[in-house]
């Protein structure tokens, strides 16, 4: 096995010998760009692991593992146009540095090109990897909406909320380590197994980045704290909390995700207390660690010598010991 | 064989059983809407018939069908934004109706669900379709990108102008009967040869619709006649115009295809006389011959029997028998 360094490296130098700028150039400047911001890369490392712990060379998951990349930033840019983002990772968005024309285009191009990858593929892994691609890259959009939509919801349940979670974030991971598995030809079992690790892990990480949204290390967390409670998001704290709050919390919340204050230190200060005082926040951190478990549960099942679950398991570990 | 029109019926039922309103039904409404507008249903039915006449039963080559039409209508739905169109078909475009974000979202699942209907094949026949689907539809991706390209260029040259629509528009009927074809397991080489007589009979198409919106008959043409000279479209014919008219006629045309008058009936009716005089209306008749013929001299190489290539020939002269 290898280190998520060397995965890493491996996978960014074969990006890059992949993505040309061809003609017409205002259609493949822009995928360049996006595809060259960086990121952690989370995804295809992910299908290139999991492809070598089901015992094949991870090399032959590269095209599956940039499939999988590109999707990602496909639907980065258009969700980027559709919350009318002006940065994404730093950098300006691609409907703000070219237009929305332009980040429409270009990531329509993306998923096309995200299946052409996978023809590098024989039957039947080429009709396997499509398939489960098609079905991840689907509900990627459901969940999508599922978001859209309760933003004018006033009635989102906890249940819908983790499906949208589910939906928009964690299958894709999940979806990335199936991939891998299908590269290696595990069996059909096993693809399932790793499957629900990946769909576990990955709502586990959603919500602990809620979490973190309010209650991380200003130092470490990459992303400005408290933006959720800036932008009125309904993430599992707020909903938590609306449930179990006395009736004047409640309001109070209720109110301050109406609002749009210039400065939202006192805002963002009263929402955190409430979701620490409603036991919102600690039932957030069990919900975490019950998610969290029940992926690794899905080790058990998997008939991989120890060592190799033993990489899962560290992985999973070291992702969601970030600073909670 | 069966006649066009029993393909549409067919066609038009099988689409409405298996397009469903799915959860969120703010995805899948518009997805529903736009497939039931209508339309010729062109691509789809040349999907049928090719698949026939290689000695299929057309019912075989619905999936593909359905994946070509639906693809057809993920292009209109982005491009309609793009091009900020109110209308299609007469009835109200999908980010009209609803919204920008719902139009660039339901696209996108449309894309992804075209590909889903081709997993109804067995290997290899999935995988060409799939391959055959990918190419087709990043090229029609390139052309829409020289088109929005060409709007804000003065050197477009005759030659791009064709590679431009060869891409946007025949690119597609070429791919639509290619994949008639591979359903009904052709052999490569035929395969080619009706994707190339499509193509050709696409451009030629797309000639003649230029061709028509400046000199159609008013009553039998679908759309606004002269709506292209009031775009200041660079089509065909202003590209040839300004290549052969004299320097005052360039000058005058150039001039033209620069303003936006409220009554566009003198501008209209200008362009039209320069064309005219040009020799250009004439030079755009002989091209969209050329393009016919070249269409039906790949008829030749095919190995079918005659009765079949009738059936061909008999499509491609009624289509080319429009008002012109």
């Amino acid at each position: 096995m290898h280190t998520i360094e060397h995965y890493r490296t491996e996978f960014i130098s074969y990006l890059q010998e992949k993505i040309e700028i061809k003609e017409p150039a205002n259609l493949y400047v822009p995928i360049d760009y996006i595809l060259g911001l960086g990121g952690k890369r989370l995804r295809p490392i992910l299908t290139l692991m999991t492809a070598e712990i089901f015992g094949t060379d991870y090399k032959k998951a590269m095209n599956a593992a940039l499939a999988v990349e590109i999707f990602h930033n496909f639907s980065l840019v258009h969700d980027d146009i559709m919350d009318d983002a002006p940065l994404r990772r730093g950098k300006k968005t691609v409907h703000e540095k070219w237009d929305i024309n332009t980040g429409i285009l270009s990531g329509d191009a993306m998923l096309i090109m995200a299946y052409q990858f996978f023809e590098n593929y024989e039957n039947p892994i080429f009709k396997d990897l499509a398939k489960a691609f098609s079905v991840t890259a689907l509900q990627v959009c459901e969940g999508q909406q599922y978001d859209v939509d309760f933003e004018t919801r006033d009635d989102v349940t906890i249940p819908e909320y983790l499906k949208m979670i589910e939906y928009k974030t964690a299958v894709l991971v999940a979806g990335a380590m199936k991939m891998g598995a299908i590269v290696a030809d595990a069996p059909e079992k096993e693809q399932n197994n790793i499957y629900e690790f990946g769909r576990n892990l990955g709502i586990a990480f959603q919500l602990q980045d809620d979490y973190l949204d309010a209650f991380g290390n200003p130092e470490t967390f990459g992303k400005q704290l408290g933006g959720d409670i800036i932008e009125n998001k309904k993430t599992f704290l707020f909903l938590k909390a609306m449930e179990l709050a006395t009736k004047e919390q409640q309001e109070e919340l209720g109110h301050l995700f109406s609002i749009q204050p210039s400065d939202a230190t006192v805002k963002i200060e009263t929402a955190k207390q409430i979701f620490v005082a409603s036991g919102a926040a600690e039932l957030a951190k069990k919900e975490i660690k019950n998610y969290t478990q029940k992926a690794f549960s899905e080790l058990d099942s998997l008939t991989l010598k120890s060592d190799k679950k033993k990489v899962l398991l560290d992985f999973g570990s070291q992702l969601m010991n970030r600073e909670v």
